[in-house]
């Protein structure tokens, strides 16, 4: 099991009450909470810059279902890259437009290769990828 | 019904080559919907930086279930808002993290105010919401 | 005169190590240096989210010199704004293009505005605006 | 000499009147600059992202000129890099701040090495680096 270990963290005191009030109007309820924040944002930006980092993603599509072979095109790319896929969660949005939410697993590289496979089909308006770390280790 | 117009676009002939050197390599099968994708993500863009814009979104939340309270109170803060939560999906990514999608609706100001909500939450170790424009009217 | 307070963070231990390898790579020389570049980032972001926040911002410009008018146009712009230009810096790329990065200082709105206002003209290849507080108060 | 082509883009007109009214508010005199802006924008992105490419740039860093040695160092580090510094423009913000723009040329993996170097060091409150092709081919 890990433990909690206490740093101390010099600051400009003008610094220090800005960083407060932004906080309280953010809804934390302590410093260390928004700090660590800080820290796993940071720590997460930088793996997910690395293409072989093992990540999770959404791929965001706004797309018309009326196009005809959409749909079989997309779970088609869904089952055939090396990508885990988690999830897929589908909303209508209107008479003419759905969202669909893919979630998946996999190495940046990977994740963007088949997110931009999927951006690129006809009748996909809008797209939009999201990459985070998995999480694990970061406290 | 909407019709379809054609445009013409003047482009250096080097320009153009690169740029279809570019989506070749993207996987598009034609000029006009990589064109059409710019405008549509540019168009997308101008309107989720207006605060009062109705839009679709997703919060992406990596959190330890271990958090007593999460839980509850993430499901508290997709009742208590003027926003329409669409859906959410909970996939689990290893014994202590799980990540969640929740899809929203509502206008960008009200989506960032609860996505910020559940990001300060203690527990949420990574978060980030990806905004978007409904697809309505965008060809 | 300001003067400098010690806060104390939680945090795990595993979040912390990794934390300090990541930033021992960056080159920082201690912790407290890193945590407060996470912070005033973060407040930096959060201001020039405001249109009325006072910020300075480079206007960066690549532009081809041959385009007839193109120079005219931009120094009226500079003069015709509500905005203080403090400088603008020209280098030569090769024989068609420059960069021109024109420094300024205002409202973020008004910044936008200007920026958007140069990224339009004729002959401008690319633009990207880059605006930051002014770094008053941030300690 | 390069030479001009004309190609034809399909669009709903639905979404060419929205993208008409967008570029008309921008200032855009014609449709085929802005989509050429469009395609160029793409094309940089795409170029920088790979770090081998040849780039331009600029060091932006707000810091504090009381800091004793901070200026010694970062004159040193342009001058100590594979990096050509094309130029580098100081402002005084107040009496203690100051914004100096670091124009820098050379591969994104290089300029990004560099420009995190200036940022860790003490006295630097808030750094941006903003990367951009040459323009070079553009048309």
């Amino acid at each position: 099991m890990s433990k909690t270990e206490r740093v101390g963290v010099s600051l400009d005191s003008r610094l220090l009450s800005m960083f407060d009030e932004l906080i309280a109007g953010q809804g934390y309820s302590n410093r260390s909470e928004a700090i660590r924040d800080l820290i796993r944002n940071r720590l997460s930006e930088e793996r997910v810059a690395k293409p072989t980092t093992q990540a999770v993603a959404g791929v965001f599509l706004v797309y018309d279902h009326h196009s005809t072979e959409l749909s079989g095109k997309l779970v088609d790319l869904q089952h055939s890259h090396l990508l885990q896929v988690i999830a897929s969660t589908h909303v209508h949005l209107d008479h003419h437009n759905c969202l669909e939410v893919i979630m998946l697993r996999g190495r940046v590289r990977e994740i963007e290769k088949v997110a931009n496979s999927m951006a690129v089909l006809k009748g996909v308006k809008l797209s939009k990828v999201n990459i985070m770390t998995t999480g694990q280790d970061l406290g």
